[in-house]
């Protein structure tokens, strides 16, 4: 008899249920600020300060007591007598009628509570005169305005980007807590395959070779991810001993292994007996997705095992869609997408009980963002991945999406 | 007098007069495919072979005569008989009644023209049971459906992303010739500027210092994009002689040059003796943009140099906003963005004849994307940019947006 997917699990369920059995523990390390871009936070950071730390000017000009100033204007400008200089740090208390030259991010002067600044002033050197009215605490930055102690600056989990670090920095802090790279391992397996570039097409051609595309889509998808470090351990043949030994290589390296075959049911079968063989626990095989509906994963010695399809494609959307959002249950990290609402320039039918995954053209229409469907089915075609801008997602449940509804849309 | 920045250049005639002005030859050279990401092809890639390579399985299953399996169904089944296996390679031409093991993307056999898969056949060994009528070349991937001879798979001036990673890799290529990184010198200028972590809070406090933040946002933000190579310069103080040093040394190391100081007026004053001392030649000083008011940029000895705002947010605007679209029509290089449309939960307001930027925070409302403006002012402020996603251009010709308005945000 044929051999079949018997019964395919909910994306959903696949998630839940791969979350619930990975046990992965990271180790945090200390790195510099901006070495720990996009890498994951492995404590809350709070702000142990107020931020300005002082009421500082936030512009260049002349400190000065806002009372001395009231009243001013062109035609009625009101001279000061300048004292000092915020750079030359001699200061006395600025007294009424006086005022101190001040530059951006500079501490007021004892007395002075704000700052005129150069083009409201007509500067003769000893002495300024003012042509405008200022209110208290103009044109001054007040200490704590910004960031208040206390305020968390990143969470737990979250990955760092540079408007953390920028926060960091700002209070002084040079390098920050994350969690160890985690290692995943890239194992392509398949007697077909062969490495692009050591191979003539002419040869590729006469014994009906593939080359190996679907490693380099995985492998370019994690390196931008530097949470992230990818091990590629290369291909395979389809040979029970072969593959054994690349996956204990890869346990020995990785946190996780994925392995990529063909997209038929019978393509895992050596993956699967070697997962067997070593003791491993399959947890599911199948999922109800399309593409990727072979998509299989299993814990052998511990570690997480995913056997993905073959196809590009379909491959990085079992990565993106199954294996990120179980990492992110398990480890209790989040990998943020960007993703867009975009209008539909077709309608889009589903397959009920299956996710869809549909890649989009994004382009302006009229006002708004339109989302053109290129291809829900044939999970090879790498000419309309070329084309596409991102990923729509057509849950299960959902019968279909029509023509001009809004539509959420990951960016890729 | 005070010194004021007599007249400000609009944004857009700024990145055009910057883009003429710049003249750098970037050298190009041949890197690993998984070391292109995120580089910038120094050329057209066009594909040189159709892809697939022949007619190959899409599915595992049966190579049969499609004609064989006319009216073939659950309650009639078709018997073939089975005279070998893809993998066995010494198959001779398949002939009526007869079937071949086959494997995804394995060549369809000579004398077949479609592919019954598992599901659809009772396998009894030696014989098969074809339940389904199948059409010519049913589960066939087709010679060249995918990819076209002559398909251009990337452009010269284009960022290498995972996708054309798969794709080059697919048509067999392991390399790719990318332009040399852009080696962009970031130097920060300010007397009262110290390193995180050098020194205490208490000392900050006491002295009026500020740590150095604006440099980590730049360099961050660079570093997402592996076609640039930022190089660190440190702070240097506001005196002629030691921003010359660096910048001398910022002209041998580096393409083109970023400096940050204070946002007022009178800050750049140094930098800009300097440049004007060594014979550089200024392009612009100030631009009609909030925040980044006090951007200026110049020429020297042939390279050119930034003076950028000592506000990170400002910072950060005007190197995305002025210097990559300058190197972009300069180089003839495309650096790709992420745009949204959102709808507007506040009325923006603009000022006559300036660009304003705007940070916002998106959020789902409804079945749409929803941005709300969190600041359009304060450049210092680093809880807004902690808070916000994304950035809303205001053009210089537009007086604002109304509430309830898609408008484009930009994903940072």
């Amino acid at each position: 008899m044929g051999k079949r997917i018997e019964k395919l699990m909910k994306l959903e369920e696949a998630v839940d249920v791969l979350a619930k059995n990975i046990s992965i523990e990271l180790r945090s390390e200390s790195v510099s600020i901006l070495d720990s871009l996009h890498r994951i936070v492995a404590r809350d950071i709070v702000a142990e300060h107020d931020f300005p730390f002082f009421n500082r000017s936030a512009v260049d000009g002349f400190a000065v007591r806002a009372e001395d100033t009231y009243g001013a204007s062109e035609s009625n400008p009101i001279g000061l007598k300048v004292v000092g200089d915020t750079r030359s740090r001699t200061l006395n208390i600025v007294k009424p009628g006086e005022a101190v030259k001040i530059y951006t991010g500079d501490p007021l002067p004892s007395g002075t509570d704000a700052v005129v600044m150069l083009e409201d002033v007509l500067d003769y050197g000893d002495t300024i005169y003012v042509l405008k009215s200022l209110s208290k605490y103009a044109n001054v930055a007040l200490h704590g305005e910004d960031i208040q102690q206390g305020k968390k600056l990143i969470e737990q989990g979250e990955v760092v980007e540079p408007k953390h670090i920028v926060a960091l920095a700002t209070l002084g802090l040079n390098s920050v807590e994350v969690y160890e790279k985690l290692r995943i391992c890239i194992l392509c397996t398949g007697s077909e395959v062969v490495e692009p570039g050591t191979i003539s097409i002419k040869t590729v051609l006469e014994k009906g070779l593939i080359f190996n595309s679907t490693s380099y889509l995985l492998l370019s998808f994690l390196r931008s991810w530097s949470f992230v470090e990818p091990i590629y351990m290369g291909i395979v043949r389809d040979i029970v001993n072969e593959v054994e030994l690349m996956i204990n290589r890869a346990l020995d390296l990785c946190h996780l292994i994925i392995t990529t075959g063909g997209a038929g049911p019978s393509d895992y079968d050596v993956t699967l007996e070697v997962v067997e063989g070593m003791g491993g626990k399959l947890i599911f095989r199948g999922v109800a997705m399309r593409p990727g509906r072979p998509t299989s994963a299993g814990i052998v010695n511990g570690k997480p095992i995913f056997m993905l399809s073959g196809y590009p494609v379909a491959a990085l959307i079992g990565l993106r869609y199954i294996i990120f959002p179980a990492l992110e249950k398990a480890l209790k990290i989040r990998i943020p997408r960007k993703i867009v609402a975009a209008k539909l320039t077709k309608h889009i039918a589903n397959v009920a009980g299956y996710t869809t995954f549909v890649r989009v053209k994004l382009n302006r229409c009229r006002d708004n963002l339109c989302a053109e469907p290129i291809a829900s089915m044939g999970s090879g075609t790498i000419s309309t991945l070329l084309d596409s801008d991102g990923i729509l997602v057509v849950p299960e449940d959902v019968e279909g999406f029509e023509e001009g509804q809004l539509a959420e849309v990951e960016l890729l």
